[in-house]
């Protein structure tokens, strides 16, 4: 039986798992490549460095260079650019199958490296670079190749999910959910890239980029976080039968919002939402993920599993290294990226949504109908409006006052923003509390 | 651009739309696949035949060898043994990819074409030929490739799902809901395939041999349908907190169930099941179809969708032909099944499984003790035992009677057969009104 040199780059969290297995495994695997997988060498940052599994140390390099001279399968998993970008295009120039799972990269990257595997003819893998373990990448790129997809909802990352989830579950606030999230290794000591929704918004262009095969660059994205989120926000959409998700969106809408029926742009977001609570996404608890897809001829799919950690994400890495190992052993190129639709990518400004409004107001007569005469002026409708009004001196300085939940009907973000800085003009209008986008209604 | 000849066997629901869909996308299918798919030929029983969808009439043809005569892809969609067997092994030796939704020829005759196809070097792809639009062939065979499987449950067939999902929502007979579901299209008029869990079973073959990486048999499968299930059973389920689904399960068992440490086996059934309504499956309502999927490393995943019609089975279909159009133009030989790892396939008594029993006993005292300790004499143990009795004439000649729904914690097949003749010899014991797994619990 012929033997495949595997080169690993990286053995954190999700590296150190897939060396274990390749090791512990190599049986199995070989009956299903038709090859043994040899693992030649794990380039690491610090040899003596403390691991989640125990490696064997002559397997250990600083030198990742010689560790992925003469592999036949470089498996990146030290995330960042560089050098992970430079190894990278190394290895495919030198004719190496390449499985990553580095979405930063490929976010900012992606077109230049599945160039570069398409010149080399050899596979560039990354299904674990979006929602960890859960199939994604292949079941976009191959099995909704003959349809045309319209809108990607996705649940990509679980910090934000899990943190999210405890806020609508216990009624915590977003920084006591944060340190709990910290407490259990759900977030990180930095969790900047995941509840700025950053870590979501490159998942998304990698999505974007299959699903409408067009090169989409993370400039494309625009990016909302969860940081803003308070629990009165999440209490209210909760009274109103919806759960706030930070979820990463890739829809087809027209490209000039004044011309319906014109061409089709693409517009992908990221960005904090109100999901009625009988959507299938709003099911979806703590640290898991989903991908919930709509196309033309499929209808509704759904995608669930786990979206992170070290041995759900070693499962999506070692399925591509099977894949990629078995196509080497068969022969012929890798699968490539299709992005020769070129859609135009848009901004927000072409997506319409409903909106969840809230309003600190005087608790006077007269004010909703000013409020809603605004709304209709600049041709928002009103969906449904809930008051709350505070008792006298429940919070200092704010008797008299009354809250107010409006959700629109759909409007364009422009629309929305010029109604809602009219709103915010009127003497009665205390506070634009929270703007939050509303789906799947 | 260079052209690919696809050939088309069968326009019934599936096939018109496919075609349809080749003719109507065929500027954006060529973009993807970097080859325009120009559809040679269909071949149909009856040219004049009424179809649901209008194709062209020079197209069609009763000659279904010369239909895929030079065809480099062929789409069959004819269904049944033969003629599709020698058709597809005729293409597959020509040299044509072959793309089919065959569950039946797959369950029957897997081994054999995949071999015709290995043999050849080209694609022969299956998608559509379980879970309608779901992506589940292609992430079962590359995603999970380099994880361990430990067992797949499915609900495969949308008719049954329908008339179980009617008749847990309305308390219809199953005669009953069978027949609405006929009315509304959702069941055949012959729904023999469909109720007796025949499709199920053949589904569950093909998935089995994915995920264990063996060449299953339809033999092997075990397979139970729905005609049984009274609407008693569903409101009793309903009552403890279930719903009943028809699954389709692969799963890692012992081969011995004597020797738990010993070699493992892979049993493969399909039978109505009770799942708790909090589990991920119990949620898919309709005609709708779920796979849910247990890996060693992924953890728990799930894939939902529509399972059947015409117009999501198509967008499988497609898939598949873009996909192995594109390998066409790439070149090199076409993805192969991994069969080496020949588990054991065994039985139905290598399963361990909670059971729910219902009885009609005499409501005389003493009578649970007598059941409890025939339960306790052959191992078996009683998780929950509700009683209800009847009002006294509330049915006739029933006065006196107790209903009895025990269910069981986990045990082999053998152990719960000898306790139920056990119990059913007791003269208190007037019927033994049914007998049905739960698992998910």
């Amino acid at each position: 039986m012929e033997t495949l040199k595997v080169a690993l780059l990286g053995a954190g969290n999700v590296g150190a798992q897939v060396a274990r297995i390749l090791l512990e495994d190599a049986d199995a695997l070989a009956g299903r490549v038709g090859a043994r997988l040899e693992l030649t060498g794990i380039a690491v940052r610090d040899v003596d460095a403390p691991r989640t599994v125990d490696l064997p140390r002559d397997l250990l390099s600083t030198d990742a260079e010689a560790v992925l001279s003469g592999a036949d399968l470089v498996v990146e998993l030290m995330g960042g650019i560089e050098p992970a970008r430079s190894l990278i295009k190394r290895a495919l120039a030198g004719g190496a199958a390449v499985v990553t799972g580095n979405k930063a990269l490929l976010a900012e990257h992606g077109p230049e490296l599945y160039a570069a595997a398409e010149e080399a003819g050899v596979q560039l893998a990354y299904e674990a670079a979006v929602a960890g373990a859960i199939p994604i990448i292949r079941p976009v790129r191959d099995n909704l190749a003959g349809d045309n997809i319209t809108r990607v909802l996705g649940i990509v990352n679980g910090t934000t999910n899990y943190i999210l989830d405890a806020m609508d579950t216990t009624g915590a606030s977003f920084a006591d959910a944060l340190a709990e999230a910290q407490r259990l290794g759900y977030a990180e000591a930095d969790p900047t890239a995941d509840v700025e929704g950053l870590d979501a918004a490159a998942k998304a262009t990698i999505l974007a980029s299959l699903a409408f095969h067009t090169s989409f660059d993370r400039a494309h994205v625009s990016c909302e976080g969860i940081t803003a989120i308070t629990a009165a926000d999440v209490a209210a959409a909760r009274e109103a039968g919806y759960v706030i998700k930070l979820l990463a969106i890739c829809e087809a809408v027209p490209a000039d919002p004044q011309a319906p029926d014109g061409d089709r742009g693409v517009a992908v977001r990221v960005h904090p939402t109100l999901l009625p609570r009988e959507h299938a996404l709003a099911a979806v608890r703590g640290a898991f993920n989903a991908v919930y897809i709509e196309a033309e001829y499929a209808g509704s799919l759904m995608f669930y599993g786990a979206g992170a950690g070290g041995v759900p994400t070693a499962s999506a890495v070692l399925g591509d290294i099977v894949s990629s190992a078995r196509r080497r052993v068969l022969g012929g190129p890798g699968v490539t990226e299709s992005v020769g639709a070129s859609v135009t990518p848009v901004g927000l400004e072409a997506v319409a949504t409903s909106y969840a409004i809230g309003l600190r107001v005087a608790d006077a007569p007269g004010v909703l109908a000013t409020i809603a005469r605004v709304f209709g002026d600049h041709g928002v409708s009103i969906g449904t409006l809930r008051q709350t009004t505070h008792a006298d001196g429940a919070r200092e300085g704010t008797s008299n006052d009354a809250d107010l939940r409006i959700v629109t009907h759909r409007a364009l973000d422009a629309a929305l923003r010029r109604t809602v800085d009219a709103v915010g003009q009127l003497p009665a209008v205390h506070e634009v509390t929270s703007i939050l986008r509303v789906e799947g209604a």
